[in-house]
C-alpha cells in the first residue's frame, strides 16, 4: 500500500491552526465544520438541515482563526459535523449523537446500536480529546482555554436578544474578568446556554481538570456572516481576552476561590 | 505459565474497597501505603524514612476504610509508596517522583532517566488514574469525590496547630459546606497545604473535570494513630460530609457559581 492510499483511508477529524502561536491561551472550536463523512449518507438529512446551525456553528471557525492570528494563539478545531459526534459532549451524554436537534429529526442517528456509538466515540471524539490533551501537555506555559461557538438568532421560532454569551462552569474567573471589560453588544452571562445544558464539557474536561482559566464564548451567528464581520468580531474578542487575562495575572487562586 | 506465576509477576497497584457501596460519594486515598516494590531497593532509604510521612500518609487508609463503612461509600486506594510515584500529582509535576521530601533525600529518585520516569508513570500512575475513571464512569449516580490524607504534626521542626484541613481548588462548594458544619477541632481552609502546593490534582483531574462536588481532607496524623482514633475520626467525617451534602442537594450550579 503506498502512502497516498494509506492516507486517504484515514479521515482527518481534528486540526491545529497556528500550532506555534506564542500567546499563552489555547483556542478550541468544536463545531467548526458541518462535514458528514460519506459513509453516513448525510445522516438522512436534507441540504437545508445540513447547512443549518444544527450541523455546526456557522462563522465560529472563521472568527476563531482570525482570533488566533490577532492574539498569535494556537487553535484546535474539529473537521466533522457535531451531528456525527458532538465533541463538546462526553461519550455518556445523551446528546453526543442526537436523534433530534431543534426542529430537525436526524434519521441517521435513530436507535444507534452500541457498536456504532463506540465506533463514533473512538473515531471522532477520542482523537479530538487527545489532540487537546497533547497540546496542553506540550505547552506548560498555556494559562487559559477559550472555546468559540455561535448560536442561531431564532430558536424554536423565538428571536434571541442576546448577542454574545460569556459562559462558564464553576470556575468563573475568566468569565468574570471578560464581563467586566466587554461592551458594545448585548452581552450576557451563561446565555443563551449554561452549564445545566451540558455545554461546558470542554471547559471541565480540559480547563477545570488542570486549573486553567477558561471561558466559552457564544456569538449570535448573524453577527459573523461575512469575512469582515468575523475579522471585526475577532478584534473585539482579542482585546477583551487580552485585557481580562492581564487583569487576572498573578492573582492567586486562593483569592479567587475566597 | 500457571495462574500463580502470572499473578505474582504483576504488582497490584490500586485496590477498590467496598466497591458496591451505595452512598453517592467516591472516597480516594492516594497515599495509603508505604510499600516500595523490591526492584527499587528501598529507594536507598533507611527504615526511619520509609516509615515516616514522607513515604505515605499514616492513618489515612484506616480512617478512609472506616469512613467507607460508616457511609457505605466505595473507596479507591493506592498500594504503593508516594515516593515511587505520587498518585496525587500529574506526570509533569516535578514532585511526582521527588528526590527530596522534607528532611529526607531520596537517593533512588536522583537523576531519573526519562525511560524510568515513563515506566513509573505507566506502571503506577495510569492504573490508579484509570481505576478512578472507570469507577466514576460506571456509577453516574456519584455526586461527590472526597480524598483522605494525613499530615505530620511537626514539619521542618515547626509544630502545626491546625488539626484538620479542608482543602479545595476553584470549586469551593463542598469545602464551604463542610466548613459550615465541622467543629470540635482546629479546622482550617486550605491548610496546611492548598492549591498552590499542587495537592489538588486528584480534585481537578477527576472532580472538576466532571463537575462533581469535591473536597480534600487533611488530618494531622497524631489524631489517627490507633484503630479507635481512626474509627472516631471517621465517625465525625461521615457526619460532616453527610450533612454538607444534604445542605447542597439540589442547589443548582449557577447559584453556586453566582
Amino acid at each position: 500500500m503506498d502512502n497516498h492510499t494509506a492516507k486517504s483511508e484515514k479521515t482527518e477529524v481534528v486540526r491545529t491552526f497556528n500550532p506555534d502561536g506564542r500567546y499563552p491561551l489555547l483556542l478550541i472550536c468544536e463545531h467548526a465544520s458541518n462535514h458528514i463523512p460519506a459513509r453516513f449518507q448525510d445522516l438522512g438529512l436534507a441540504p437545508e438541515a445540513r447547512a443549518s446551525h444544527v450541523a455546526w456553528d456557522p462563522g465560529a471557525l472563521e472568527t476563531a482563526m482570525n482570533l488566533s492570528k490577532v492574539l498569535d494563539a494556537p487553535l484546535v478545531h474539529g473537521l466533522i459535523s457535531r451531528l456525527v459526534y458532538d465533541c463538546n459532549r462526553p461519550p455518556e451524554a445523551t446528546d453526543a449523537m442526537p436523534d433530534r436537534s431543534e426542529i430537525f429529526n436526524i434519521p441517521g442517528n435513530r436507535n444507534l446500536p452500541p457498536e456504532e456509538k463506540t465506533m463514533r466515540i473512538e473515531t471522532y471524539y477520542r482523537p479530538f480529546e487527545h489532540r487537546v490533551e497533547e497540546t496542553l501537555n506540550a505547552s506548560p506555559n498555556l494559562k487559559a482555554l477559550v472555546t468559540i461557538h455561535s448560536f442561531t438568532p431564532v430558536y424554536h421560532g423565538e428571536p434571541r436578544a442576546v448577542e454574545i454569551g460569556i459562559l462558564h462552569d464553576i470556575d468563573t474567573r475568566l468569565a468574570d474578568s471578560v464581563l467586566e471589560i466587554a461592551n458594545g453588544y448585548q452581552i450576557r452571562r451563561n446565555e443563551p446556554y449554561g452549564p445545566a445544558d451540558g455545554v461546558t464539557h470542554t471547559l471541565k474536561r480540559h480547563g477545570l481538570s488542570r486549573g486553567l482559566l477558561n471561558v466559552m464564548i457564544e456569538i449570535r451567528n448573524d453577527l459573523i456572516q461575512t469575512p469582515d464581520q468575523c475579522r471585526e468580531m475577532a478584534g473585539h474578542l482579542g482585546n477583551w481576552l487580552n485585557a481580562a487575562l492581564s487583569n487576572l495575572a498573578d492573582r492567586p487562586i486562593e483569592e479567587a476561590a475566597k
